[in-house]
């Protein structure tokens, strides 16, 4: 590693609950899912949630925790063209820190849990972060 | 921590060189700033650039490494009502992972280094991710 800065560690806010339950069955491009399911948000950071609400476009970020971390070039899905491309021009959830955005519907909220659309990652993903959609 | 799951590590993927050397001097607004300045890319992940270009804008994922992870409401800026709210339903950079998402314009690449304008984070931010823009 490179630099000063030493490795920083994730904290897992919470998890998702859906019905995608292996990468076979998962939508084969960004923006194109209409699932449904929750996000589980752990105890500890429920009071983060305050002002999320239901009817909101949200940004999710999730730790895509199936992903490889060790490949920096991929032929990407949908090109005409099928060379390899650096993980970094394409949204493939295989990259370094395989980390996915995702902007989620807000459909309720029950407490800790969010009922959402839009979902695309599997059953179990850890979830890292909520912000406001600009 | 709950779940299942081990707290994940980043792994640091470049640096930034930009001219915002202390958190008064950044941009007050996410998606105000003109600042252009440098994303240094380690060489290690320098493959993952293939494809990035110059006119292209880029999804840029930064570990804001001055932002407290403790705080779970903030007083969001620029609002009428200056309540607390929980961090999730902001873009404040103080939060559980302080992961900074901001869309940059690729102004030109030389090697691993690129070229961009957007830039509203401090100097040396470790970058952690880069993405297409959809």
């Amino acid at each position: 590693m490179e630099g000063e800065t030493n490795q920083p560690e994730l904290k897992i806010i919470g998890i998702v609950e859906g019905d995608i339950l292996s990468l076979g069955d998962a939508p084969k491009g960004y923006g194109e899912s209409e699932r449904t399911g929750y996000l589980e948000i752990f105890a500890e950071f429920h009071e983060g949630l305050d002002g999320v609400e239901a009817g909101q476009t949200i940004l999710v970020l999730f730790w895509l925790h199936e992903s490889s971390r060790d490949i920096l070039k991929v032929h990407p899905r949908g090109k005409k063209e099928n060379r390899l491309r650096g993980v970094f021009s394409t949204r493939s959830p295989v990259r370094p820190n395989p980390i996915g955005v995702s902007e989620l519907k807000v459909l309720g909220i029950d407490g800790n849990r969010l009922h959402v659309q839009g979902l695309d990652v599997l059953d179990k993903t850890p979830v890292i972060d909520i912000k406001k959609k600009i």
